[in-house]
């Protein structure tokens, strides 16, 4: 049952900024392109139907922290680990490395929400479908079923 | 019967590149905003609803010239002129200058369109509340009207 | 002697996503444009020369937790507040609001580096021009200058 | 001798608008991805030091058309092929296929230009050992050399 995944992200020159670098925003978008990778290789989507509602993924939280610039033509293992795993919720753990170079570590939690036109997101449980698949990472601390 | 508009874009950091200078997509965005800008100047939008339909104006061609590169903190001033004015599409030319220094020149080809949620766009007529406010600029030559 | 800065921010088209709202990422762009404008506003630029060196804020970390969904053409209040202030390094809170909703709610840490062209980040100490000019938000507790 | 180039892009979620579509910008930055892909499938890059000076291949021009919509997740063939070859300019076309569904097609015209630090870009001949890899497609008509 996974726990984790594995991908890899090659740096694009629209991704680098002024100071020679990545820019740190692009940091959410990797964590996010490896999370999308993640439930695609569960088959299930970040824009999904269930029941013939609209079902997504909205982040309620994310942070980045930066230990080593990351360059053009970079190419970065990304390693992502279930931290996490609520009745409606999943927070994920993303690591970014060059090599022996860790780049980057963030976090992103998100809610599993219906996502009707014109309503407000709602939270709803996320289904056994994808919730029996998943686990928290061994590696992980404490409980995994905290919230509601 | 307005025929350009004028505004100002400041680049921000995460517009340029290792090269030190505006990613040229981003110019694509600038013109985007200049053209938003410009609908919400005649009290309509990009994104709008119109007799109960949702309307908007998806892009059908887009083009830029570099003369100058644009840095950051540049002050960048934006001109838009209405080039072409169809029954159903829209073209602009916009204009980048930092002082008297040309950065680049664009156009933007737009089509009216009925988007209705899960269904192919639809090009429609510009609605007369719109459309009677535009008109081509007079420095533009040619017909304004060629097109269905 | 500022602790704060206020500004707005427009939501543009790009920078939504197909849920319909401003896409996660983006909120860290809006940050950096605050911290930038909050750094013009001291007479000072987060890529600059100091003593014949070119000097910057490379991010150490980042992060923001989502209450409520922005959407195209929201104007958000941007509200920054220095939360920390280190001998090299700073860190701002940053709230967004719509009115009297609460959108979002980041941190940004940075160090100020120099950025030599082809030699690692060098963290050095703010220059007391820029350092006498920003004071620790007196809403935040603790100490301002625990690390070195 | 190498002519044209294909490789493959996957639409992720952070490429959408909230019209449920992939933003017309970043196929700008698709296509400039391909042509890394390219130059790299070369043995060269787009940020490269040649007899010990930084040069590269700042744009001059770019251009797109949009036929069909991509989506999330669409996984898009990208067809690059060597349209004109100066002596110091090289202009791509790009074509968007999914399946069958032409997508979108463009241009890029780069000038390769020697990049010193602090110093505007300076055009100048294109290596041998880049210029003699690369071919102007068999497809395409006309003279390959006019201009200096």
């Amino acid at each position: 049952m996974p726990s984790e995944f594995r991908t890899t992200r090659s740096v694009e020159f629209s991704d680098t900024d002024m100071a020679g670098i990545v820019h740190f925003s692009r940091f959410f978008v990797f964590m996010e392109a490896a999370e999308h990778a993640f439930l695609r290789s569960l088959g299930t989507s970040v824009a999904d139907t269930f029941e013939g509602r609209s079902v997504g993924w909205p982040r309620v939280g994310a942070s980045c922290d930066y230990m080593n610039p990351a360059r053009f033509e970079d190419m970065l293992d990304v390693h992502l680990k279930v931290i996490r795993k609520g009745t409606r919720s999943m927070t994920y753990g993303i690591e970014f490395r060059r090599g022996d170079v860790m780049i980057a570590r963030g976090n992103l939690s998100t809610v599993f929400c219906e996502c009707a036109p014109g309503q407000p997101f709602r939270a709803i449980p996320i289904p056994d479908s994808v919730a029996d698949q998943i686990q928290v990472s061994p590696e992980v601390e404490g409980d995994d079923d905290a919230e509601g």
